[in-house]
């Protein structure tokens, strides 16, 4: 090593000692013949103190090496912020290792930069401590979650990331494949098939920290790439899966957010989760309930409500002091959101009397026992949603209830509410159908193993989210193992048996030879880290992230390609018929 | 968990104890009234009997749920193969889990079938104890390697891998981006940019490991998807990076292969490796060194030796007593392998005289003094090769080296034989001027810092590779971190200013910024577990492996896309003008 200490470990119990430090120059002071510079390496900072004319010529992020002395910092000089703030280094030798042109953003913990150009020259944001401190905190959750697994006998498998597009979901990204002209790769979107087929093959745990890859139309903080803890274990239960996330959870959050989980969990069957927060990811640090009014309406001449099957309230606390634009501002909010509008009454702070345009629509008695039915008191405000779709209506109020909590200043950004979102429904209606909620190897509970074809929409899957302040952390399933259920759930979806045959094959082939009892669970790796690190944006957990689109500021990909390479890649081939013998079948044939 | 305890765990204390196991069945045998089921799962094997007649259905590979007794077997009957051999469990209930249709490769340890059918029906090979031991060794070698590196301070970092085409080495696999038509990502051949790039940004000690794609053409035992344990180091030396690489070695042979390394591990130079074994990953289980006689030959008036600048011999130990037709096999072989054939004489076993269609040619002299100036004895073979391409000729010898320890039985199995080849030659000629032997980055040693200029062909790099059995194992090097050598190195392989910007534009103006002296080193991962698994074919330790071409026998990727896929891929988009302001500038158009 060119160092022979690292500058952040320096104490007064060094003192005396001669060192060779090698880092970056983080600050330096000049005070007439005496330099000050701040000297920075991963450990952390010390003060250098130069006597020599040589160090006049040092800047901000030159990367050097200095031979001194380790001396207790003259009494009064003591810096208690920093760790070495007892001593300093009286340097004897300098040499720069390398120079630094000027920062086109500055290296201070204090000043922030855009988004842009903080990606641009992430080699020299990442110097900051903010920003390094996620990358480290990543690392480190990378291996206590690997010793958590480990210490329960779980292996660690690597899965293709070029294998075949599957068509559901999501768009595949495709890689065109230049040994057979015509044919693609796909990256997959979740290592979900392989890790069943692991299962199959007795392997009995897995796991995997694993790239992943969507092809997405861009929304806030996606990026193309991404990475999941991917784990799936054979012969166990959905309590079985719920209890090991319990214990990833609790040790990461002790160790990197100082926060004792207490386990286990709570659990929210989904429904409930809707009919109380308006939402399958609830943020539980705060109460705000939905309050189901659709039986306290009924008869109701308001013909909002009347034609609705579901009516809902929330309530904002102290929300009647809001002003006219204030509440004229909710109007505009739930229209940006795809709803007409957010109706409410104001409960009036003195008489509690409520006010506001829904109020004259409704009636003595459904005005004067309103309060009582949504738990509100005078000075709040109540919002309601009404709708023949229940689903839509409890969105929108979970969703107003975020908003309210948040202009309430009702979140404690100290604290730490997870639980689990339990007994999912297996399927949605289409316009012409049913599909999955999940996927469509999802297992339906032992209630339903025998009749979910009788109410496709009330029927549970064995599936689970864990959810952490509202954020969905991670999501899995007990998935089919019996070639009698896959086949009905198919049945269902209307995938016939060739469509099934021709999409998941080789996977149908592998249940076919006693495939075990299974389920798993993955964790979105980027959010869980964000999370523990105090970020709000998954970029700030990804070493070198990409903007919107998918566009990396730093090297500019994607790019255009040579003629040369498409020629060679086979972007523009005939694919030439599929090798007989095939267990998949043959896709459809694309134009050359 | 379905079931209560791991089959393979069972023991004599745990007789009395009844138990409920889950796992497959892996042998049947019907012994009248009684069926004897070896019940196999993760863990190992147990015996179980039944003696109800509903064990009749089961056949291979059913996987099932039994709950019994454990019970010592009958005095006589133990079977010490087997760790659970003293007890066996009486089942008292059974229950089949899932069938399984009769087996197209049986799941026996001792029954081998082709790659093809074994990869197509991955799942049941790798119920097999081979196959399964080599995936769960690698995930045992995964964790060994990251121990040794978080005691070190390392921090895991992801790296994209949906990056920018480099059009350097091996061709890149490319992914078209529908969000921005006409521009591709490329998939990363190593994260060797992105690695050097978090030195510059001040991480100082990082490793991934990291899956890496190279779009070559099928060589025996290729991937196109490969994985390495990737480092890199800042403020090292060579030889830091070197005592961390056997710190790694020295852990992983230890606990999986149980040989201890003796460290430090001996050092050849490249030149050295080259004359001595004609190799630059030589396989030092044996000797057999090869021996230059340029000199020894001077004056010669044989032809093909008197035109040569090299001339080199290889002693096979007892070759004299090969048949005509086995000496002849050797000029076969030779040309296979490009070369106009291999000389040689034979040195009778009784009387030591030289023979051979060579020895015509050579003076008394030069045949008189041959088995003292090579080592041989009499009853041995001696090879030659001269050229006027030194490195070629070595190679020949080299070749015929391992060869004649592969048929003279010189090797043996069970020994493990490291060492580093280090001061690589920087540069190597081509027909208008010179390349790097490893890439642009890798720095020439302080000898060569000033001169490589005046003798590239002579210049020297801080450049090291891992050799374990003649396997190259891991390499790496130390970077440029100086523009101004960077620059000159740049300006030798006549890369002009403009290229060196629009290749590697980003990490130029990266290092503009105190970039600290840095190095690393890759393992190659598939290589590294599968000689610690004792495998021949880097196949055995890859979960999924493909075959030639890169098809996958299992998805049967790759396939055709649908034209609605080519269509929103945006394939065939003309690519925009590249944004402005670009710190890499613009790659060549493609054509539309």
């Amino acid at each position: 090593m060119i160092r022979s200490h690292d500058a952040g470990t320096l104490r007064a119990s060094h003192a005396g000692t001669t060192v060779t430090l090698a880092g970056w120059v983080a600050r330096r002071r000049d005070h007439g013949g005496v330099i000050f510079v701040d000297l920075r390496d991963a450990s952390g900072i010390v003060q250098v103190v130069f006597r020599e004319d040589d160090a006049h010529a040092l800047r901000n992020e030159f990367c050097v090496k200095v031979v001194g002395e380790v001396t207790a910092r003259p009494a009064g000089n003591e810096n208690p912020e920093l760790p070495t703030g007892e001593v300093e280094v009286v340097a004897s030798e300098l040499t720069v290792l390398s120079e630094a042109a000027p920062l086109p953003i500055p290296v201070d913990d204090n000043v922030d930069a855009g988004d842009d150009i903080r990606l641009r020259y992430r080699y020299l944001d990442l110097r900051r401590s903010g920003p390094s401190n996620a990358i480290r905190l990543r690392s480190r959750a990378n291996q206590i979650a690997r010793e958590v697994l480990h210490a329960r006998n779980f292996l660690e498998i690597e899965t293709p990331t070029l294998t075949r597009s599957t068509p559901e979901g999501a768009r595949d990204f495709l890689v065109p494949v230049r040994l057979q002209p015509g044919t693609w790769y796909a990256l997959p979107q979740s290592p979900q098939l392989f890790k069943q087929l692991l299962m199959v093959a007795g392997m009995e745990r897995y796991y995997q920290i694993a790239r992943c890859y969507r092809d997405e139309d861009f929304r806030a903080d996606r990026q193309p790439e991404f990475t999941q803890l991917d784990i799936e274990m054979s012969f166990v239960t959905q309590d079985d899966v719920i209890s090991l996330g319990e214990e990833l959870v609790k040790a990461l959050w002790s160790e990197l957010a100082g926060f004792e989980i207490t386990t286990p969990i709570p659990r929210l069957t989904w429904h409930d989760a809707m009919a109380r927060y308006g939402s399958d990811k609830p943020d539980l640090r705060y109460g705000v309930e939905l309050t189901d009014l659709s039986d306290y309406f009924r008869g109701t001449e308001f013909r909002v409500f009347a034609s609705a099957s579901y009516i809902g309230a929330v309530v904002m606390p102290g929300g009647a002091s809001q002003t006219r634009r204030e509440l004229d501002g909710w109007q505009d909010w739930a229209k940006a959101r795809g709803a007409r509008g957010l109706a409410y009454v104001v409960l009036d702070a003195e008489t509690g009397e409520a006010r506001g345009p829904v109020a004259k629509n409704l009636s003595a008695e459904h005005l004067g026992g309103l309060a009582d039915a949504v738990g509100a008191k005078p000075g709040d405000a109540v919002f309601f949603a009404a709708s023949g779709n229940r689903r839509e209506a409890q969105e929108l109020l979970g969703a107003a209830r975020v908003e309210i909590a948040n202009r309430a200043g009702l979140v404690d950004k100290d604290a730490w509410a997870f639980c689990w979102v339990v007994d999912a429904p297996m399927f949605e209606p289409t316009d012409d159908g049913w599909t999955a909620v999940h996927h469509p190897f999802t297992s339906p509970t032992d209630e339903w193993m025998d009749t979910f074809e009788t109410a496709p929409g009330d029927a549970l899957a064995y599936a689970y989210d864990i959810v952490c302040n509202g954020n969905e952390i991670g999501g899995g399933s007990v998935r089919i193992h019996r070639g009698d259920v896959q086949r009905r759930v198919f049945d269902l979806l209307g995938i016939t048996p060739d469509e099934a045959e021709e999409k998941f094959g080789f996977l149908l082939e592998a249940f076919k030879f006693g495939p075990p009892p299974h389920g798993g669970i993955a964790f979105g790796w980027d959010r869980v880290t964000m999370l523990l690190s105090g970020n709000e944006s998954i970029r700030e957990v990804i070493a070198f992230p990409k903007t919107r689109g998918g566009f990396d500021p730093l090297t500019q990909a994607p790019t255009p390609i040579t003629a040369q390479q498409r020629l060679e890649a086979g972007v523009d081939a005939k694919p030439k018929a599929a090798p007989a013998g095939t267990a998949g079948a043959a896709a459809p044939v694309a134009p050359a």
